[in-house]
């Protein structure tokens, strides 16, 4: 028997990248996969889960802590008969650095008109043209933890005037914030949109008709981009398609859908003003992910508390 | 007769940008256009030049200061017959910001993999690609004046870690820079070259196929990226197109050419890990350019030093 606790893991990743993690990591703990047949999580102290099996929690009932896979939690507060246990998110500078490396180039590549001179590429068009700067545009970010402030302060430094808005109002030196009550102040300022809300009973269809309608038009891009690397369950498909059509909105770059993988049917795909990636703006690295939830299962054991508990209330 | 010395301008750009950017430009000069039939020339003392007519010299007997409408001055030091005269660069923020917008959007694009999802997305495939961080790979920036420092600063911020490289040793915090004897060492460490260089005899066909075959082969993007904001000249086309179709190349940003705008048949517009932009990285915003020359000669008439002089011996 081990003399620490054992985890089970239940990670709907790529199982090679899985397995090459787990190689030296989670010495001294006796390590379970959810999707072995027969696998024995009776005895099993810790969980480590990103789209976990229903029945996970009848078959590990001696669970302490949920350790999530990902940035991202809705995915496991919403499992039906989710336990009362602390769950853990996982955060990580390399997740951070990730998200606004795709933030920073999704925001460039609309300020320097990338799909117009992609179209020009193929048809082989010499064509210089106006181009604003990116003091000229006001990037609004949606979303002030970790990875917003990050993107904030990166989107400054490129030049961009930024904006900010949280549920809750947030201080950033040098950024104009708002919060719930100054939402249409926010967006009647914002020429580019950056969606990083966490999927939660709020948020859940909040970038809809109505709301794109609200941003600011005739800026220095003529109309408004969204820019979404969130969730796809706090945007209404339907009406970004329909919002880029009818040119309240100039462009968008996806990274989250409401279904995952998109729907090979979506107009979206083959919009030249949109750009679209799989989920994949801050992938998680396997053994990074590894290795925090390591350390945090060292602080618990050595009775410290754990970093990065869920508030189960606001659901972040 | 003004009090102030009257300025010819002869700037081979839309005439339409330039005749709007005049209005109220200039006050208390006399404006002559050198494209204006018959037009007298003689008395001019100042010069605002790009791609200037070989004869303006000759019509123009009195000038005192050449000003060049753009960063880059290798046009008009090439000019047959050019007068010993002061020749003054174009130095602006808006130039420097703009440039590090293109050189950092196209550092991004190759990190993050973006022709491949643009394939992928063209394709309708949902597939995520194993995603190296930016500091998994190393930048070299060639060319280290005020673009060259500018753009260092925002790579490293995004996360890169950055080699740059000079004619003449220059001293970066935080950076590890090279001279023209170590340019094989500084090579060897790049994943992603990006070429800032100014035209001169020491850089014209710099970037060869010897010179591609220096960089880092099997880094975290496999193979090498080569990035040109500086001027087409200094690359050797033949061999960059080669280096991308014999796999010493992975992939290519290229925003100048050996001969611009680029031939509808060059096989750089058709190869899909390839970015061309038409010399729109960082464009001369007229209003500026003229705002910059405007102060220069205001300082040279108060008898202060201009600034921004080049040195005709190295050609920048």
């Amino acid at each position: 028997m081990s003399a620490k606790g054992s985890i089970v893991i239940d990670l709907k990743f790529e199982r090679r990248q899985v397995d090459a993690a787990l190689v030296g990591a989670f010495k001294g703990h006796r390590v379970l996969m959810a999707d072995t047949a027969n696998a024995d999580l009776s005895d099993a102290r810790y969980a480590l889960l990103w789209k976990p099996d229903l029945d996970l929690f009848t078959r590990a009932p001696k669970l302490e802590i949920l350790f999530s896979g990902g940035a991202g939690v809705d995915g496991i507060l919403a499992v039906p008969g989710l336990p009362d246990l602390p769950v853990v998110r996982f955060v990580d500078e390399s997740l951070t650095v990730r998200m606004s490396e795709w933030v920073v180039l999704q925001a460039l590549t609309h300020l320097r008109q990338g799909p117009t001179y992609l179209k020009q590429q193929r048809e082989r068009v010499w064509n210089e043209r106006a181009q604003p700067e990116a003091k000229d545009l006001t990037v609004g970010v949606m979303g002030l933890g970790v990875l917003g402030q990050d993107s904030v302060r990166k989107l400054k430094i490129m030049g961009f005037n930024v904006v900010g808005w949280s549920r809750s109002k947030k201080q950033i030196d040098g950024v104009e914030t708002f919060d719930t009550g100054g939402l249409d102040a926010f967006l009647a300022k914002t020429d580019i949109l950056v969606g990083l809300l966490p999927l939660t009973d709020d948020t859940r269809g909040m970038f809809d008709a109505a709301l794109f309608a609200k941003l600011r038009q005739g800026g220095a891009l003529g109309k408004p981009v969204f820019i979404n690397a969130g969730r796809g369950g706090s945007q209404v498909e339907a009406d970004v398609i329909a919002a880029l059509e009818n040119g309240i909105l100039g462009g968008a770059s996806l990274d989250v859908f409401e279904r995952e993988p998109l729907d090979a049917e979506s107009p979206l795909w083959g919009m030249e003003n949109v750009v679209i990636t799989p989920h994949a703006a801050s992938a998680s690295d396997v053994s990074v992910l590894f290795r925090a939830v390591e350390a945090q299962i060292e602080r618990y054991e050595a009775g410290e508390p754990l970093r990065h508990v869920v508030d189960r209330a606001t659901g972040y």
